[in-house]
């Protein structure tokens, strides 16, 4: 893990908008299956994962669903159990009301917050599909109130069996009871866009591969969609008082991820640098996923040292990071210096899994330094506002003019006669 | 004004992408702004707003600003501000706290509310710069507490003698008092990346021409943008007790604003929907900008007869307008059937203008079909939030063994290991 200065360092890296030729298969995908539904779905179910469906086998049954549970340890349900019990009441906090504004002349003002209709939610096949992530994606939207949840996954997450139970169950725990086996570009077109089997969604979130990006992309703006996540990232600022040990692991945990994957070390001790990067080897030879550690602390891995906790913090806010680690003396006594993180863990016991699995807060933050701009998934994903004005014929009556004479600074005459001729019939009718 | 059935309309309309030329034109002038700053800049505001300026002469004066003031009518400013101070106690409401959950084991929960800290408004040149714009994106910014709040708008919005007085005041009255002379593709770019005159900012809004909506598209990523708004829709939803007149009036405020614009009349009376064709046509015709009306309402204009209001209010939801007005008898008691609508109007006195100008909810509303899962400009627009962990030692020893249970279902070993390393030392220390 090479020392690094501060001056120069910088997390963001380019974005893959895909290839010329990748996206237009993709193009080519998403028109089909708007043009043809179903028949267009199971063609390149077929032909991309080998696997032949009829359309009415591409729901899961309750039967499945309910298999799924007798290829998964107790314990495993347990645990996701307990991880969705806290994920859902940290989310409950989020949740607002609609609100009303009562003005002394009778007028209501206010905003009305509804939950999306229905959304959908992408999990992706192979070593990638993590039944935290189904958690993460859906209790936020059930917790808003999303009526209709519906997950689409490839047909073979689990190998030739068919979708990984784990995943099932996760969803199942989640809440979700509407799940398509169909992934890629097709599966994202068949959410937007609906087939005879598949109704469609105002929403589609979740992480995929550059297949699954481009088409979300492709159909933005017929629905929402999230957005799309880079190579994940943590910084640790750390003093003294932290344990290297401690440190060193937490970075090997982001490491582990993906060889674009980056690990920073923020401290403001030349001897703890030293400690921690002596820790930092010696762990990362122990680690099953060490070769993909390796490359992500070689070329995305770094240390900085700077003169003082408050450098150390400016440095943090430069970056942006996904995740901070705050391992140092006082913790909360600087928290407020943070500008932009997605997620702080503070203290000695704040390990980065703590968060990716269980204590509440949603695991799906801003990458690439976008968290100076947005902000982890929560509740607020999934709602929408409609402004709401009741205006009073005393409201009028007394704002009338002051609307006209903006309406025409504007040459918008039209908008300065709707008020008018509202006010020569009732200005007069309650003279 | 047609009247067509409610089963084959749709709002919604294709949305504009650019040529391939006019997108490779916005990539050159983005890519040349990031790299020469200034000089590109200059150059690009000689080659396309024929204005030749010096890096020192960018930014607006003081002496400028208040010289605007000078311009503009004290009528004016009184309504300017009257409509400022409703639209900043509206959006005031909106605003939310950072909160904290205090677990019984000690751990903290928590979502860190912040401003972003700086926020670049883009004002469109000739007859589209709308001081009430200024307003409506600049006090959501400045209620969320945005320090640091800057203008751009083409270098002769009012001529050739600057930039037009009342987007001056009424920047100046919204709060802001950084502002630069420099339009089109490059503002964007120089908001973006920066340059040696203008610092880059953290989120670009305001509506603009076919080039900075593509260079908005564009630099999104490095910065965050707003939703890039279609055509202005309304939707009235009437019966037999309201004055076709108003209804009319308020159609033909819609309409008059752009071709493209759409205004449909939804009703439950056949009788109420001919009275209201013919004083559409009646109105139409007085109307200064009649050309523009007569297009869109020959084009995008319907009236929908349906059998009820319930029925009156699920096309409603079909269609997802940007604007809805209800002017039926007890509109109160209908509004929560309402799933779909950016902003609604209720009752009588509520014409559109009302929430264009002055009540204080935001006039920028998602439009073509998108409010089904987008919501008009607020607060939350410019916040982000950090999720805070403070996780407990009890918590960890609790918990800790059901986190490494998650984490190596996923096959994430690394993650497992920075809580295991935890339980082995600190278990000990607790024993």
């Amino acid at each position: 893990m090479k020392m690094v200065s501060a001056r120069h360092f910088d997390l963001r890296r380019e974005v893959e908008y895909g290839s010329p030729e990748q996206n237009e298969a993709v193009q080519n995908i998403v028109k089909a299956v708007k043009q043809e539904g179903d028949a267009a779905l199971l063609r390149f179910t077929e032909q991309f994962d080998r696997t032949r469906l009829t359309a009415d086998k591409l729901r899961v049954t309750k039967e499945e669903l309910q298999g799924a549970y007798d290829q998964v340890e107790t314990s495993f349900v347990e645990a996701i159990r307990a991880a969705a019990a806290n994920i859902r009441s940290f989310h409950a906090k989020e949740k607002r009301n609609s609100w009303m504004d009562l003005q002394p002349d009778g007028s209501l003002l206010g905003q009305i917050i509804r939950p999306l209709k229905r959304v959908g939610v992408y999990v992706p096949g192979g070593k990638a599909a993590y039944p935290s992530s189904v958690l993460m994606n859906v209790i936020p939207a059930q917790v808003a109130g999303v009526p209709e949840i519906v997950m689409v996954t490839p047909p073979a997450t689990g190998g030739k069996e068919g979708i990984d139970p784990y995943i099932l169950v996760a969803a199942a725990e989640a809440g979700v009871h509407e799940i398509y086996r169909v992934g890629g570009a097709q599966a994202i077109a068949a959410l937007a866009y609906g087939t005879e089997s598949i109704k469609p969604v105002d929403k589609i979130c979740g992480p995929g591969n550059i297949y699954v990006a481009l088409a979300k992309r492709e159909v933005y703006g017929v629905v929402d969609i999230d957005s799309i996540a880079g190579p994940s990232e943590i910084v640790v600022l750390a003093d003294d008082t932290a344990d290297p040990a401690y440190v060193a692991a937490d970075l090997l945990s982001q490491a582990e991820h993906d060889e674009m994957a980056s690990a920073i070390l923020v401290t403001s001790s030349q001897r703890f640098a030293e400690e921690c990067q002596a820790e930092v080897l010696r762990q990362l030879h122990l680690l099953p996923r060490r070769e993909i550690a390796e490359k992500s602390i070689e070329n995305y891995g770094a240390i900085i040292v700077v003169d003082s906790i408050d450098e150390g913090i400016s440095v943090v806010n430069r970056l942006a990071p996904e995740h901070l680690e705050m391992m140092i003396a006082e913790p909360m006594a600087h928290v407020g210096k943070v500008e932009n993180a997605g997620a702080i863990f503070l203290g000695t016991y704040s390990s980065e899994p703590v968060g990716d699995y269980f204590a509440g807060p949603n695991h799906i933050i801003p990458t690439n330094g976008t968290a100076r701009f947005s902000s982890p998934v929560d509740v607020d994903d999934f709602i929408k506002k409609s402004s709401m004005i009741y205006y009073s014929k005393e409201a009028l009556l007394q704002n009338g003019e002051t609307i006209m004479e903006l309406a025409r600074r504007e040459g918008l005459e039209g908008h300065a006669r709707a008020i008018e001729i509202r006010l020569n019939k009732e200005g007069k009718a309650g003279n």
